[in-house]
């Protein structure tokens, strides 16, 4: 199961785990399930299985699961490791594709999900922990102020379709 | 030399290719030549040293220099392509720590720059080209912004230092 860090709210216990392949039609489906993601997830299942195996097999990437104690999948989250020359060449990690299951929301989860992520960042040596969200999530940013995150910079984005 | 591209503005040439660890001084010079730069930039070089070994071994970046026709150093950017299962498995292409020394701006150099990693991006098939931006650079916002980027996230950062 390789779990790597249990999460306790109330009397329910979550797990944070490796992603497997297995799970990958549920991560999609939470992916899908967000006001954002409901638009633009709409490609074949094998497109997001090759992309599982490219993320499975690189180093700078961990993708989890965030599951219930009967292995159910409720949540996820893609963290990236990058080496940078600038910060005195520091380590930072980066947050992506962020979801809590609909149903297990208001309960504290997600911010123990994260707070789970600012420390496996921490322990692999990051200096810095960095996340962009769209300026509709209003309640996002609130919810990672709250866990000390600082609205310092404007994140800048250009779709870039192939030619 | 491992010449990317050369960039053409006015009556100059200028190359981009990969950095190699000589470049390291005066990538770092570059670093700290900048208002925010200034104050964290003052590792040893042996710390910047092994950052690059690091970025310079990993297939997910690309450290340039952009130089003069004599090879002198007059610009960096560090791009990273990142796997996401989100959008459809696509792949992203980040810049970070994009510089050109202050004697060498205003001449449409930056741009030519930007518009070369934008290239690259796509080349290697990111479908999302993305950066963040300190607040306090209004006037690389606008620089981004005629360029085709959107301001459309908030850039959220946490700093970790180890416990």
């Amino acid at each position: 199961m390789t779990v790597i860090c249990v999460l306790t709210t109330g009397d329910q216990e979550f797990s944070v785990r490796r992603a497997r392949r297995a799970d990958v039609p549920h991560l999609v489906a939470l992916l899908a399930d967000d006001p954002l993601g409901r638009g633009r997830e709409t490609a074949e299942l094998s497109a997001y299985e090759a992309a599982f195996a490219e993320i499975d097999a690189s180093d700078e990437q961990l993708l989890v699961c965030l599951t219930t104690s009967s292995d159910e999948v409720v949540g996820t989250m893609q963290l990236t490791f990058t080496r940078g020359l600038s910060h005195g060449g520091g380590l930072r990690g980066q947050l992506e594709a962020v979801r809590v299951h609909s149903s297990y929301r208001d309960r504290g989860l997600g911010r123990l999900f994260v707070q789970w992520a600012i420390d496996e960042c921490r322990g692999r040596g990051c200096e810095l922990v960095q996340l962009t969200s769209d300026r509709s999530r209003v309640d996002a940013h609130r919810f990672y102020e709250r866990l000390g995150f600082v609205d310092s910079h404007r994140g800048l984005k250009l779709a870039a379709p192939a030619h």
